[in-house]
């Protein structure tokens, strides 16, 4: 038992955000959740989009975007200004009080430029410090900060992180002072015993389950390190971690990971 | 005499912010203005560059430019990605907690489509209303406003509005509760008696003197709406208004606007 005030952070990717359809619903759905909260949005499928009208090729290692200059450039305006305040226009039609911000409003992500192993992943920034003072202080006033997936290397420029990074590294931070809830919308309803069957869904998997189950093969490929990514959270102190589907926000149902 | 606190409030032009050299000088004498203080900036060369590159035609009439759908995603982009963005990365670099914001942001600014008269200027903003409260909170925390020249109309729509007209709306709402000073950085070192001698720079222009210099044809062009819009802030509780060089910035060298 804890006496800390509860903080729903959610993650949702480019395709449900660039959608509009399920964009509506999303943000509907986001501003019904009561209490404190937090919205991580992607916006790749945009920032390819808008690369290739702009002659800019979008490279691609294992799912991850390599960023050079013009790529960070094409990344800063996507994520930071069309996807970002799209959805904080939207929200404040709605009435709750978002605020976009990138890493480096406010300092409130700080990153270091990816160092250069067998990939040089160029403008990539991984996470060195959550500001928790500042976000707490928007969350005291209630104010909704809704996060682009950039960070700023603290000298001056800009990074490239991947959302889901950013969502489960705020999470961890901001667990010192919250009771977080981190829910990472998914295209299917969670994480599926049996790929071809949606109503599969294993409803609470905890470490051993998913040792067990990766080494069966009925969890692979891109579900691995989603599921790292959850269980280290939920290792550094986040209280609960949510995959499900972006329109059973709601209900919470999807696959919930435990200790 | 007032005894409220001052707040320096200082509008930058594209082409300041879009060079690498008087970008880095201007936000360096910004950084080292003691007290509270407000950046608006505005991008429309690198609008401009990115439509074109999209394929987008850049529409103007009179200088302003015609926002239809597609140009708003650009300006969307460009002023409150990439510009306001860069801006705030490198003020952090150099010790200024930036918070980058449009006017959807914290409904900052809220706007109203401008009604179609003679020209349909598309999705483009008038301001309605600022929100000082919002503002004063963010500055009594020691962060530091950086506006892009966005506003929303409250229903989910981002709008285009003028740096100029934001950094004058800004200027006003906000000199109820500071002691505001409003500096126009321009590419001249202040509103010239001869349009040909960089040195012959009015000092300190009041409203009968405008006339005066209006009529001879002293004062023309571009700088007619300018001035008007100075004296228009001047009236509304401004309590200075500056046009300056953006080099001068810390000398506050230029043309002084007095009731």
């Amino acid at each position: 038992m804890t006496n800390k005030e509860l903080l729903t952070i959610i993650k949702v990717g480019g395709k449900i955000v660039e959608e509009e359809n399920t964009l509506k619903q999303l943000l509907l759905d986001f501003s019904n959740i009561k209490g404190k909260k937090i919205l991580v949005h992607g916006g790749g499928r945009s920032a390819t989009k808008i690369a290739e009208h702009l002659g800019i090729e979008s490279k691609m290692v294992d799912g991850r975007r390599i960023t050079d200059e013009q790529t960070l450039q094409v990344v800063t305006m996507v994520y930071g200004g069309l996807v970002n305040k799209n959805i904080v226009a939207r929200l404040q039609a709605i009435g709750i009080d978002a605020l976009g911000l990138t890493g480096a409003d406010m300092d409130i992500i700080r990153s270091e430029k990816r160092p250069v192993k067998d990939i040089d992943y160029g403008f990539v920034g991984d996470v060195k410090q959550v500001n928790t003072k500042a976000l707490s202080s928007l969350l005291d006033d209630n104010i909704t900060p809704i996060l682009a997936p950039l960070t700023h290397d603290g000298k001056g420029s800009m990074l490239n992180t991947n959302a889901d990074t950013i969502a489960s590294e705020t999470a961890q931070a901001l667990s010192k002072m919250y009771d977080v809830v981190l829910i990472y919308c998914f295209e299917k309803k969670g994480v599926l015993m049996d790929e071809k069957d949606d109503n599969s869904v294993i409803s609470v998997i905890n470490k051993e389950n998913f040792i067990e189950y990766k080494n069966k093969g009925i969890i692979q490929g891109g579900m691995i390190p989603k599921l790292e990514n959850a269980f280290n959270s939920i290792e550094e102190g986040v209280k609960e971690v949510i995959i499900a589907q972006a329109t059973d926000l709601q209900n919470k149902y999807g696959t919930k990971i435990i200790k």
